[in-house]
C-alpha cells in the first residue's frame, strides 16, 4: 500500500528539486517569447511554470503545448529547478507532455463577466485563482479553528440542524415536514444545545452549517452560513472577552503564517492584520459607543441597535478589532446575563472587525439563574413548554456559563479582504440564488 | 489578559502534584466509609476522587459534604495528590468546599430507565460517564478526521445543505420552500459538489451534517447524520482503496492512543480494535463474495444488494475491517466508473467494520466520460438539466477522480462499542425523536 502522504504535488515540490517528476493538473496559463513557451501548470496545490524550450524538445512535443489550450487537463514530465530569482520556487523544464482532455470553449474568459453569470458558472469559477485562494484560506481557518480548541481541551458537540420548535418566530427559518404530524425548522445557531453539553464536558464548541431565510439581498447576508460557538462551564463575561480576543489573534495569526501566497494572490496586504496578532483589542461599553457615535454626528440614543455604518465608525482609528460590550438587555437576545453593577444591560460581547468587515462575533455570558430566565422567557412572549429542556439546565446544578458564536465567512471576507461574502463560501445560498 | 490554555482541569491536573487548587464541577458520586468520605467531582474533564477526613476537616465542611446530592454544583479545594496505586492519577486531599448549587431530584438514578425516557432527557442524560465518554471520542475522531487531510495538503470544501434539486426522487428528502416558487431540499451527500472542487483545488473533503427522511426505525438509522467524503482528482480505484485503508487505520490509531479512560468506561476491549491498525484489510470482489455467501447458505446471486446480515456473514472470521469491490453497476449510483476489465461491475468500494458494526464507507471512482455520464443519467431516467453543472466536469478538462464517504456515527460506535447509532450524536434526530 502505497503511503498517500508522498504523492507529489506543486505545493511539496521544492523537496525535489534535480528530480525528474511527472505531474498531472489543467492548464492555466500559456505564453509564447519566441523559441521559449511558458506553461503554468495548476494541479489544486499551486502553480508551476514549466518552460519549454524548441530547440531541447521534439517537434511533436512543441507542437502540442503550441494547440493546447486553459482547463485542458495535462501531464507534463520534466526536471524540477529552483527559480532563479524567487527563493523556494520552483519551476519545471519540460522534456514531456500529453493532453489527456482538451479544452474547447472554457467559458470563464479574462473578459469582465456578470456576478450573475460567474454565480451560475460557480462549479468552474472556483478554478479562477482568486476563488481557489479564498477557499484555501477558509480551510486554513477552519483547521485553525480546531485545533484552537482541541489544543485547550474542548469537546466538539455537533448541534442538530433539524430542530423542533421556532421559539423567537418563523419568518426567518427554513421549515420542512418532519412527520406527518410535526414540522422542523433548520437552525439558526446551535448555542441552546451546547449549553447542556457544557454541563457534561466543561467545554464544548459546535460548528456546523446554520439557516436564515432572510429576504435581504446584500453583501453581508448568506441563508446558509458556517459558525464556530463555543460554550464554556464556569467561564463569565470577562473570560469570555479573553478567549475571543486569543481566538482571533491565533485565527488570523495562522493565515499571515501559512498562506501567504494566498493572500498574495487575492492582493491582500498582511501588514493589514498584523496588529491583530500584536496589540490588545480596545474594549468599549455600548454607553461609551452611544457618545463616540453622538461626538461622530450619529442621531444615536440609548436603546438604539447599531447598523454597519454605526459598526465601521466605531472602528475608525483601530487597526485591530474592537470589542463592544454591555449593550441595553432590550435590544439582545432573552438569555442574557445581567451586568452586575447596571442592570438595564447585559454581560454580552460583540466583535467588529476593522476595515468595515462588521461583526464577526456575537455573544454572551448566560442566565444561569431559572427564575430569572423564566421571567425573561415570559418578557419576551417566548412558550415555555418547548424551552422546558433549555431551563432544566438551570434546575439540576446550574452554573455560571458564557459562549459566542463567530461567523465563519465573515471571518475569512475580513481575512481575504473580499467585500461579499458570497466568495467566501464554495456554493453560496442566497435569495435567488441556490444553482448550482 | 489570563492564558486560557492554563485553566486547571481534572484531565490536566497530574501535572499540579503537590499544589493546593481550587476546582468547579458536579458531584458525581458519594460514598462515606465511617470517617472517612469519598466524593467524585466531575468537570467535564474528567473525574477526580476527593477525599474528606472527618477530623482533618471542620464540622461545617464535614455536615455540607455530608448533605451535598448528586449533580450539585460544587467547588473544592484540596491538595493535589498522587493516587498511591494507580500510576498517572491523582486525588484530592479536601481542605475546603462549597455547594453553589443544590441539585434536587436529579432524575436520571442508577434504577434501570427506559430508552424514550433517557431520549427525553438527553440533555441531562450527556452528563452520564459512558455518554460522555462516546462523545468525546466521537470528538476525537472528527479531529483525526481533520489531522488526517489537513497534513496531507486536503483542502476542506463545504458543500451546501441547501440544494436545488431531487435528483433521485424525493421520498426520502426533507423539503423546505426556498423562496416563493422554488423548493430546496437537504443534501443526502456532498459528493456532486466536491466532484468540482477537485478540479480546482486537486484533493478536497468535505465534512458536514447528511439527512434522510427515512422512515425506519433501526438502531443503524439517523435522520441526521455527520459524514466526512474526500474527492481526489487523478485519484483510481486502487488509490482510493488505499486511502481509505490509511484513513480508518489512523482514525482507529488515534482513539487508541488518546481515548484510552474513555474506552475503559465503555467497557470497550482496546484488543478488539488493534487489529485493524496492523493488519492489511482484505479486499473482496463482489464476485468472489457471493461464492463465499452461497457457501456460508445464503440464497444470494449476482445481482443481488448485500444486507446486514450478509455483511456480517463477510467479515466473519476477521478482526480487521473488509473491503467488498466491483458491485454489479445495476444495483449502484449513476455516477460510477466501469471496470475495466468487467464492464457489468463497477470500481467502487464498500468498507464494512467488524464485529457485525456493518458499512461504514461507501465510495468509487467517478465516471469521468461525458457521454458515458450522459448516458447513465439517461439510463437511470434522472433529469439531464439539473444535472448539466455536474455534466460540466466532464466537458471542462476532465480527469479521473475518485471518492468516498464515512458515516461519522457509524465510525464512532464501532470505535466504542455501541450497537445503537442514537448514543453517537449529541442530540439524535430519528422517527418520532426531535426533542429535545
Amino acid at each position: 500500500m502505497a503511503d498517500t502522504k508522498t504523492n507529489l504535488s506543486i505545493a511539496t515540490l521544492a523537496a525535489h528539486a534535480g528530480e525528474t517528476v511527472t505531474l498531472k493538473g489543467w492548464l492555466y496559463n500559456k505564453r509564447d517569447s519566441g523559441k521559449i513557451r511558458f506553461l503554468v501548470l495548476r494541479d489544486g496545490s499551486g502553480y508551476l511554470q514549466c518552460i519549454v524550450v524548441k530547440k531541447e524538445v521534439d517537434e511533436a512535443l512543441w507542437e502540442t503545448t503550441g494547440h493546447v489550450t486553459q482547463e485542458s487537463t495535462i501531464e507534463v514530465t520534466g526536471e524540477v529547478r529552483l527559480h532563479p530569482k524567487q527563493p523556494g520556487v520552483v519551476e519545471l523544464g519540460v522534456t514531456g507532455f500529453r493532453i489527456l482532455d482538451l479544452c474547447a470553449d472554457w467559458p470563464i474568459t479574462p473578459k469582465e463577466h456578470g456576478v450573475d453569470f460567474l454565480m451560475s458558472q460557480r462549479h468552474l469559477w472556483l478554478r479562477s485563482s482568486k476563488q481557489a485562494s479564498t477557499l484555501r484560506i477558509r480551510s486554513e481557518v477552519e483547521s485553525a479553528i480546531h485545533d484552537f480548541y482541541y489544543t485547550r481541551g474542548y469537546v466538539r458537540v455537533d448541534s442538530p440542524i433539524l430542530t423542533p420548535t421556532a421559539c423567537e418566530g418563523t419568518s426567518n427559518l427554513f421549515e420542512t415536514q418532519y412527520t406527518e404530524d410535526e414540522k422542523a425548522y433548520l437552525s439558526q445557531s446551535g448555542q441552546l444545545y451546547a449549553e447542556p453539553a457544557a454541563a457534561a464536558l466543561g467545554k464544548v464548541y459546535c460548528f456546523g452549517p446554520t439557516f436564515r431565510a432572510e429576504k435581504s439581498k446584500t453583501r453581508r447576508h448568506l441563508r446558509e452560513f458556517w459558525m464556530v460557538e463555543p460554550e464554556v462551564a464556569f467561564l463569565e463575561i470577562d473570560g469570555l472577552m479573553d478567549l475571543a480576543e486569543e481566538f482571533i489573534k491565533e485565527l488570523a495569526g495562522r493565515v499571515l503564517d501559512r498562506r501567504k501566497d494566498d493572500l498574495a494572490r487575492l492582493e491582500r496586504d498582511p501588514t493589514k492584520l498584523e496588529a491583530t496578532i500584536s496589540k490588545p483589542f480596545p474594549r468599549i461599553a455600548y454607553r461609551d459607543a452611544i457618545e463616540i457615535l453622538k461626538a461622530k454626528g450619529f442621531p444615536v440614543q440609548f436603546g438604539d441597535d447599531l447598523g454597519g455604518d454605526e459598526e465601521t465608525a466605531l472602528t475608525e482609528g483601530y487597526d485591530t478589532p474592537v470589542m463592544v460590550t454591555k449593550y441595553p438587555a432590550a435590544i439582545k437576545a432573552f438569555y442574557m446575563q445581567p451586568d452586575p453593577n447596571d442592570p438595564e444591560v447585559v454581560s454580552c460581547l460583540d466583535v467588529l472587525a476593522p476595515e468595515g468587515y462588521g461583526e464577526i462575533i456575537g455573544g454572551s455570558q448566560r442566565i444561569h439563574d431559572h427564575d430569572l430566565l423564566l421571567k425573561r422567557i415570559h418578557e419576551h412572549n417566548l412558550p415555555v413548554e418547548p424551552l422546558q429542556w433549555y431551563l432544566d439546565i438551570r434546575k439540576y446544578g446550574t452554573f455560571p456559563h458564557s459562549g459566542f458564536g463567530m461567523g465563519l465567512e465573515r471571518f475569512t471576507a475580513w481575512m481575504c479582504g473580499v467585500p461579499h461574502l458570497r466568495e467566501c463560501i464554495p456554493y453560496p445560498r442566497m435569495l435567488y440564488r441556490i444553482y448550482p
